[in-house]
């Protein structure tokens, strides 16, 4: 590879930067009105990373070309990277004193829209840390819409492009229709985390505990601004807040912005939607009346928590309202498995996805078919749409990156002498950027603190991985990806 | 699907319940000899048995025709439920007085080769039983070996076909060398069981334990005649006999039918037979290195135990010399994934197999090469041979299928309100025949009698799934097969 292409790959991050450098200011300012010393590091740090982002930027401005494959590759990868170390530095230098290894995994485990954390005692901590935790996780879900709709279908990764939704019209000037629907996109993302905020202070939230968990939510992100996640607020309305915008969160972005700024009914008949929205429903009722037949609690309480928790796991959020998994092991073994589903492609969300599983549906329905009649020949189709080979390919290249990254993260984390559920189910979280794991330590009522350093860099480096669809980091360490 | 196609889809299985009934002679006569009541049992099942078989036989005989696909699915499905119903007579009806759910869980449990048991007490189960259990394994073996190499590549279900194997010659007189090959492969099935029942005599083991446990070895099906499994007898030799005998037994026995009755080397190249060796020897060297790190015990002993235990879950036989789970987080983590592992295709081992590794690592490698190079198009290799899509699909669909299975089995053990643990390592171990599971009740330490039946029913039914690789069952289940 020519350092040529590095140095351009380079590029977008460093200015990319430039813009997370100013949203430092905003928890600048929120600690100078609460009157906290935290703000002059803020805008400390705010400073020293624009002015090196600046340097950079200007060291690797090139001609905007059209990029290779490969270089694409490498621009994504360096700006999550890049979003991973710069959004750690005010964890490491604030007043909370991180060491290195609890900052890049608090801030990649907010950039990858996570939500594990490596901090106990959050109902204490200053609230310019708290916003800039939630504002890490708002622009990791922004970045991860924009990245699953525009970059990684054109690198054959994953998901579905934008371009195939607008097809229709995408000839036709396609430079301005592609501004066009960005501005819709962020303008959507913007709207819902408002009218998200506007519920929550509704459902009884503080104005600034509305605001993070808006922005946490709307990001499937799950870092919350108490110790105790959502089981710090009273009664279901709350409950019910955060499943609706959780849910709405993981459907596709393109299809929100057919649906809200161009009104296009016809879009939410993407049949990832449907598979998705009959798990969440699936799961939660068998859930729900299998609790209620076991305990005799009053419905409405049962319906409300398995909702919210069983929403937020299968969208990859991350909240809990209370430890779910001492609802039995029925509930245990759900949590599990409802940990790899995810929620569609496009989203904030990460996990397998519903499109994964139509195809690999559609994959094993017509092998069985082929197993039975071996000359009946007949196209894979996800909905109207035919499946070519290419997008078969990517499906199971994901899962078996998807399936070896778990083993070796797991082997990994045992290795360091953590227990076999912690281990398998911390890596597993870590991968598809759900949050809680399973056990004691990293369950929904505990955190990450107790592990070691090690195991921080393990899961801070599973979690990238999970983010940018395995594959696509995967791909930088084939030694061909960096030869001429 | 005609009735005649049913019709003659049963008479295999009819002519194969003639000789299990034949079979039951010998813990009849072993029961006799020691003075025990059950040989009137054996008996009565033996001649009742042979009767109903042979009626059976009568009214299903038909011409002998080349059947088509679908009855040869019928065909395997039906032998291997009348083997495992047969099987369970007369554990049902001897002195130990199993109940239903009980006595065709033991038998499915041994004619699938998996080897967990719902029999505590084996030390003073009487002679006669203890022979049937290791005969029904020992039936299972040959029987996976002879459908691994002849029927499922044919069925396009999986593994290579022996023809592959012999393709140099096999045009001259197709039949009488496929007869010739059946009989080196039941001789050398035959004499590894005598070898390895010698050994054991050497090493140390009572006549008829050594018996019992070759037949169990060679099969790996893993039941033994003392709760305590292999920690029941003294020293180290006996483990090393156990394990070159249970590596052996996962080798493909097509090669070794071409190895020893033919003098071929040639045949040893395949790669699935380095793959499986070298996973085996990477799994045991590590955790060896790391138990003496940790415990400074006697390498010797070290290497001796955890040769013996992993090599016993790799190549899905299921003994245990002692509790590893009491190793420590990595040695269960290891033990955990060494689960899906399994040995080589037309071997007796269960499991995901070498082979499929090899597939998918090369699907792999080669759709990362084309994220990286669109347009270098390039044919999917085992070692020489190239792997068509047809073969690429079946490793696909078995992995889905694999999956599914598990997580369908996993939930149902757990809404019986078996812990986690327990229900996902139980579902785990019965779906790749290997046996033991992790946790207090199914561990190294433990066995299957505390499950409810209703749990019984499923594992008897996953192990039934997994034995015959998932897709021979599942094709039973899609409503075209049984449309005409
Ligand atoms: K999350
Ligand atoms: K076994």
């Amino acid at each position: 590879m020519q350092p040529s292409t590095i140095r351009t790959a380079t590029y977008p991050a460093a200015i990319f930067a430039v813009y997370v450098a100013a949203s430092m200011l905003l928890p600048a300012a929120v600690d100078l009105y609460y009157g906290n010393d935290d703000w002059e590091i803020f805008v400390v740090c705010s400073l020293a990373t624009g002015a090196i982002a600046l340097t950079i930027a200007a060291a690797t401005r090139a001609p905007l070309t059209r990029g290779s494959t490969r270089s694409t590759f490498l621009v994504v990868v360096l700006l999550w990277l890049m979003l991973g170390l710069v959004g750690a530095l005010p964890f490491y230098t604030a007043s909370l004193k991180l060491d290195l290894a609890e900052a890049v995994f608090e801030s990649v485990s907010a950039i990858t829209t996570t939500g594990s954390t490596v901090i106990s005692g959050l109902d204490n901590l200053p609230p310019g840390l708290l916003l800039w935790r939630s504002i890490l996780q708002w622009i990791g879900g922004v970045g991860v819409v924009a990245l699953g709709l525009f970059l990684l279908p054109l690198l054959k990764v994953g998901g579905f492009s934008y371009f195939r939704v607008e097809s229709s019209d995408i000839e036709n000037r396609p430079f301005e229709r592609f501004i066009s629907f960005l501005i819709a996109l962020v303008g959507i993302y913007c709207l819902l985390t408002a009218l998200c905020a506007l519920a929550y202070a509704a459902a009884g939230m503080s104005n600034f505990d509305a605001v993070n968990h808006a922005m946490t939510t709307i990001a499937t992100g799950g870092f919350s601004t108490h110790d105790a996640s959502f089981g710090y607020f009273e009664g279901n309305a709350v409950l019910w807040v955060g499943t609706v915008f959780m849910l709405l969160a993981a459907l596709p972005f393109s299809i929100l912005v057919l649906f809200f700024a161009r009104g296009r009914l016809d879009a939410l008949r993407d049949p990832q939607i449907r598979l998705f929205l009959g798990y969440v429903t699936l799961i939660v009722t068998v859930l729900a009346v299998q609790r209620r037949i076991t305990t005799g609690d009053p419905f409405d309480d049962i319906l409300a928590s398995t909702a919210f928790n069983f929403a937020s796991i299968i969208t990859t959020t991350g909240f809990a309202s209370e430890d779910y998994t001492l609802w039995g092991p029925f509930a245990v073994t759900l949590a599990f498995f409802a940990t790899f589903l995810g929620g569609c492609s496009g989203s904030t969300s990460g996990g397998i996805k519903a499109y994964r599983f139509l195809i690999l549906g559609a994959m094993l329905r017509n092998g069985l078919r082929l197993l039975i009649h071996p000359h009946s020949v007949q196209a894979l189709r996800y909905g109207k749409r035919i499946v070519d080979e290419e997008m078969q390919r990517s499906v199971v290249l994901f899962i078996v990156g998807f399936l070896a990254s778990w083993v070796v993260a797991t082997l990994l984390l045992s290795a360091t002498g953590l227990d076999f559920l912690t281990s398998i189910t911390g890596s597993l979280t870590a991968l598809t950027n759900v949050g809680p794991g399973l056990g004691t330590t990293i369950g929904p009522a505990g955190n990450f603190v107790p592990l070691s350093d090690f195991a921080k860099w393990v899961l801070s480096a599973t979690m990238l991985l999970g983010r940018l669809e395995i594959l696509a980091v995967v791909v930088l360490l084939v030694p061909t990806f960096w030869r001429d």
